[in-house]
């Protein structure tokens, strides 16, 4: 592994039974699909944000100038990273690593704060020169939701707050969610990968502060959203897709009950998830166990603050998660030490 | 207009009969559009460069790790303008801006060389301290074909010199091309986004010194080149490509001719073109009369070293061609005064 920072699950899951990749397991709306493929007669022509971007404030109530449509959240964090030459940028860990690793590729001395479990925020713990704060909510790979109130209470001046809410859509309702929220000195990053189920096509935005929202688009390469990714940006912020939103982070949750219990039932500690993804602790060397029965599940000792005994479980409908469950039975030392 | 240099062609085709912008005038062939409509059934994975990066090397005779795909030739200028601070970063005008303008954007200080007319490189116009120099094959917009060894001996000690060969596909058999050519400190940019008229896929790459592509892909953004732009690369470098981008190519220059001679006959002067446009010096005023009629070719004033005497001229079928010509005939000054 060449870098811990840059490690994600799609690599973990190639031939397994995948419960590494946080993305939602069920079939396309049609709706999407029919964007999706409307979209290819339209690349004739140089992409354009613009319907994007109005369709995304609407969505959040924002101002069109409080958003910029991103080539997915991935962007964001380059974008976020390059804005100026940061004094000291700090990422609240454990958290998805892309931020991090995306200031260190722009040359930027990370300062990590790391939480202890159960890896609620503590922001006494972020230094008060900090200028750049990143977290995550609902944050991967804790699944901790953070109240709004506390991170908008991280403002400080000079000092940006960035929050990455590519998993908000996994909570119902999104009453944690600051995107619709106009606040001075922060900035709200989303993305459409996980709960639409299309990596494959980069597409996410920034909503917020709009003189950061303007830096950061001073700062984007030109044409860097393509014609398919504007298409589903419009399409996932309409009013089809809020229904089916709804339904997806309701049905998320459902399966989460049902991966949660069984980990209780077994035996094994979990950190309670407000996503789409459990954290586990296992005990070291389950991940390898779960491998060789087929099984990929994502190593967690990548994550600052984690180690081999964590595992994070993507929540799967029942049948799959039977599957990862039975192997947990199988294999988890308590369980083996009992039978 | 904000900055020039972010001035381009699609801008000022809306509406209007289009000779601005220099895409290919003729349907997507059939294996393209499948290809790009297969690709939206694989977009539910994270997007994976392998196939596209095997298929480059291969179309070109080169290793892989000579190769980066990147989402258009757009991302490529953002990461050769950030791969390092240049000390004295050069970009040979008048040429596509782009390129300057990405290394403005990333902080660094361009000195520009402007050629004269006919605008053939002169090397020796090249500071010798230059340690980038950025230089287009054929040229957007004078259409000018530098001889490959002119560019190759542009090259010294602690110098990158890259050559935008974003039009390259124009030239049938492109024996100016260095794509295929092993050189230090040399790299080739290509699109797809002309030559196969598919600017709303962002799909592109870099090949050339193995060292440099290195460089240029560690700082690339994560998941950059989505699923569909992959497949793209993956098609248009294939065989079926091959002969449809020599036809596309000898169609373009028996189209290029029409529009020469049509030129020639009504006084105007231009410049021989190797691509699929032609640098066209109508007089003052004239970009203006042809918008009242309804017709735009691309403004050429925001190009370093050329003013609005000039215009560039997208190489089109006949009929539509036809149709500049005939308005050229009765606003062209030098028509007016004789008739």
């Amino acid at each position: 592994m060449a870098d811990p920072l840059r490690h994600h699950g799609d690599v973990e899951a190639r031939g397994m039974i995948d419960l590494a990749v946080n993305v939602y397991d069920g079939p396309r709306p049609p709706w999407l699909d029919a964007a999706l493929r409307a979209s290819l007669d339209a690349v004739g022509a140089y992409p354009d944000p613009t319907a994007a971007t109005t369709a995304v404030a609407a969505h959040h109530g924002r101002a069109e100038d409080e958003v910029l449509v991103t080539a997915g959240a991935a962007e964001a964090f380059t974008l976020v990273a390059r804005l100026r030459p940061w004094r000291r940028p700090v990422v609240v860990h454990p958290q998805f690593t892309e931020p991090h690793a995306a200031l260190e590729q722009a040359g930027q001395d990370v300062t990590p704060v790391v939480l202890r479990e159960p890896f609620t925020l503590d922001p006494a713990l972020v230094p008060a020169d900090a200028d750049l704060v990143v977290v995550g909510n609902p944050t991967n790979p804790t699944g901790v939701l953070h109240p709004a109130a506390v991170l908008a209470a991280l403002r400080r001046p000079g000092r940006l707050v960035v929050v990455d809410e590519a998993f908000m859509d996994c909570v119902p309702g999104e009453p944690e969610s600051l995107a619709g929220v106009p606040l001075d000195g922060l900035v709200v990053l989303r993305s459409l990968t996980k709960h639409w189920g299309i990596p494959g096509i980069r597409a996410g935005y920034v909503v917020g502060d709009p003189r950061v929202v303007a830096g950061l688009a001073q700062a984007q390469t030109p044409w860097s959203v393509g014609t398919t990714a504007s298409a589903a940006v419009v399409a996932c912020t309409g009013a089809e897709a809020a229904q089916e939103a709804r339904r997806r982070a309701e049905q998320i949750r459902d399966w989460r009950e049902n991966l949660e219990k069984g980990l209780a039932d077994l035996g094994i500690p979990h950190l309670p998830s407000a996503a789409s993804f459990v954290l586990a602790r296992v005990g070291d060397g389950v991940h390898a166990r779960l491998r060789e029965r087929g099984i990929a599940v994502r190593r967690a000792d990548t994550f600052p603050g984690l180690d081999g005994s964590w595992v994070r479980v993507a929540v799967r409908p029942p049948e799959t998660t039977d599957q990862l469950l039975a192997a947990l039975a199988a294999v988890h030392p308590r369980r083996r030490l009992a039978t």
